[in-house]
């Protein structure tokens, strides 16, 4: 379960779309998306410098545009917070990002009713080990374990059609305070979930932030001259 | 499927062999290959300098001569651009591109003669999570949605033998103003999928930019001293 | 079969837990988690200098936590020493470190009480091999070879549930020293083995060192502008 | 097929151990056989400067110890030429180095009787992509398509144990001209073999040269700010 602080959530309700970079008519749906997933950041923030480089917003999800709805994935990296050791430990887990938004006619698609689903890790590792006729769900409830748990319910659930040829993707919002209910349905054909399968799997040790180990160890190891001294390894028998 | 701007397809026509580069007798049919596969390139071209690096073109092609043909495999990375909030988004999806070229003797391959096939994600995801008794068929129309839409058709088969012991990769090229058809065949051993499925599946998520996610993070967490300030990250509940 | 040298097991005791960064209640255990796997290590170990850079330890373990124990795994990278060639040799391999702890409540964990078992690149083999069905066991002791052969001995068995839902991961410690005998078991659904499996697999390249024949040839290759000479390779006519 | 300059093999053989570096008697025969298969290499040779860069020769070989005799495997990256054009083009195929060599007594082996064997490409995607009930076998033939063909043959076969338990892999070395015929026989389990095929699945595209199409991009990407330009990209439509 992929808990978020409450005052982030608030605060990105604000959402102030940028109109400015309506430039490319063919683009302006995916453009589109990648402002309006991005509520009431600014551009400083965006590019906010992390010791002296930039560091900027990557947009290249991998998106299925179907007859009733449309599903994009994009990985979401976790954060590490610095500790007094010098040491790095992560603060919150990264996610795979899916979005689902309905058609509103022949390839035209609304991204304002779009519907998000944030898979954790062990969601992720459900989803790359789904064989050809398994099925799963998830459900989520931002509110769980407060007093507002059960207003907002969110459930996706995979289900692999009866031929083996490739699943559905339905996510089901049910929100009981707006009284709305909100049910997106895209099919994913086999070499589809093939691609997801392939890059969830490619992307989840960077979400859980396996690759820090590694790069730590490149950086250090790859700085020339070699010069590499014995560390102070955990062992199995310590306590 | 895989769209490519007009004007790129005339321009890249005008095909100009470099000469000067055929040095060493035993090479001289790769070279062709890398040099045609480049026409109208200029050596200031493809080392053209960004952000005061130069890129140098790679190439390290994946190769299978048979019989009747040959075919080769190369990844080609996705293009991006950058928007005004310093972000990054993908501008031409990248692709594994397929090239086959007839046999014209025992040993001997005509590259003049070759044909491509730009494989998008998805299908690279279906020829990746082909059994060994699966077959699949893509096509392509370079005019699709225009006018000119059916002149010119290009189809990739892929078929498992029988037995179970390796494919058939077959691509056909009709062109209905030229007249011609062209079919060009390669059977594949299982060895030889084994490699295009295991460098494929390695490519895939470069080819979909989800690289450029996990590069960022590098840079940014690798300096030194490490200091990673929580982001203002996307959830599932924002809109 | 990993082993360690004694010195560095029995300096290894010398446990002083660092009190001040207790700060954020909410991690508690798993800061206590962190800092106690390092015994005896201060800040400026941790965070010693190579080469002019900072190596910070890094805390992403994938935990697990179900009704009566625990557990994370963490990637132990392998350490190198320079030859006097100017090579790189593995000094010590590197491990996938698993830690069982046990609960004491609700949602609370006793880390006091943890058992690590680290497992070597064959075994990590073993499990990413796993089928629904299979189980293994390993077995470790820290004497093993010395005369004190069987004083300490633990076993880790992955034993699959009979309808292929997951696996049962049991740590077994018996001291005959102590008279101790302590038993960690922790069910692990299918979706959380994917995630071992998939981290495991990612991992396993790294803890064998191998990324370092794939860092140098990066370092090299990707200087620009671009020269590479052909390198004095060992071929298999070689003696 | 990998073939190799014959000047090369045979200036290699001028093999000179390096006596000084046996310090430490544990690692004997391990350094024995890192220093024994860089014959006649000097440390210069091995750190030879590259753009102002040293490289340092890595050992990390996956090795295994059975009765009989132990196996080791190693990767061995590409060489690329530089192009006039700037770009760079696989000049030597990487390989898997399997080394085989025979114990002599509990615990000794012999590594001057030491046999290999380079996996080419498609050979590493034979093996990765064996069944557990598979079987396959390699031909070398140092001389092949020379006068003296024949002379020296090489067989590898990796054939799987009847109970699907692992695998036996044989090196037969038949030298016509030595009127020597050597058999190096090692089982394999299954976890070894695992072990073996994710350090090869993932070493595999780095032999074919194809992180290099990678490292390019993160290069030219990485740079801060980003500032990517549309690349004079192939296209399917290009002859």
């Amino acid at each position: 379960m992929f808990k978020l602080p409450r005052l982030l959530r608030l605060c990105s309700r604000d959402s102030v779309p940028m109109k400015g970079l309506f430039q490319d008519p063919s683009n302006d749906f995916k453009l589109l998306r990648s402002m309006s997933s991005q509520p009431g950041m600014s551009a400083s923030i965006s590019s906010s410098l992390r010791d002296g480089k930039s560091t900027a917003k990557i947009f290249a999800p991998y998106s299925i545009y179907k007859g009733k709805a449309a599903l994009s994935a994009d990985p979401l990296l976790p954060t590490f917070s610095k500790l007094e050791s010098g040491g790095l430990k992560v603060d919150r887990r990264g996610v795979i990002m899916l979005t689902l938004w309905p058609a509103i006619g022949e390839r035209k698609y609304d991204w304002d009713k779009r519907q998000k689903f944030a898979l954790s890790a062990t969601e992720v590792g459900s989803l790359i080990s789904l064989g050809s006729k398994d099925s799963c769900e998830f459900f989520h409830d931002p509110s769980m374990l407060s007093s507002n748990a059960g207003q907002v319910r969110k459930s996706l659930s995979i289900k692999a059609h009866a031929d083996g040829s490739g699943y559905f993707v339905s996510l089901n919002v049910v929100n009981n305070t707006l009284k709305t209910n909100d049910r997106l349905v895209v099919p994913v054909t086999t070499a589809e979930f093939a691609v997801m399968r392939t890059a969830f799997t490619f992307a989840l040790p960077h979400i859980m932030g396996w690759d820090k180990y590694i790069n730590q160890h490149r950086q250090s190891a790859n700085v020339s001259p070699p010069k590499v001294v014995p560390e102070f390894m955990d062992s199995e028998w310590d306590r």
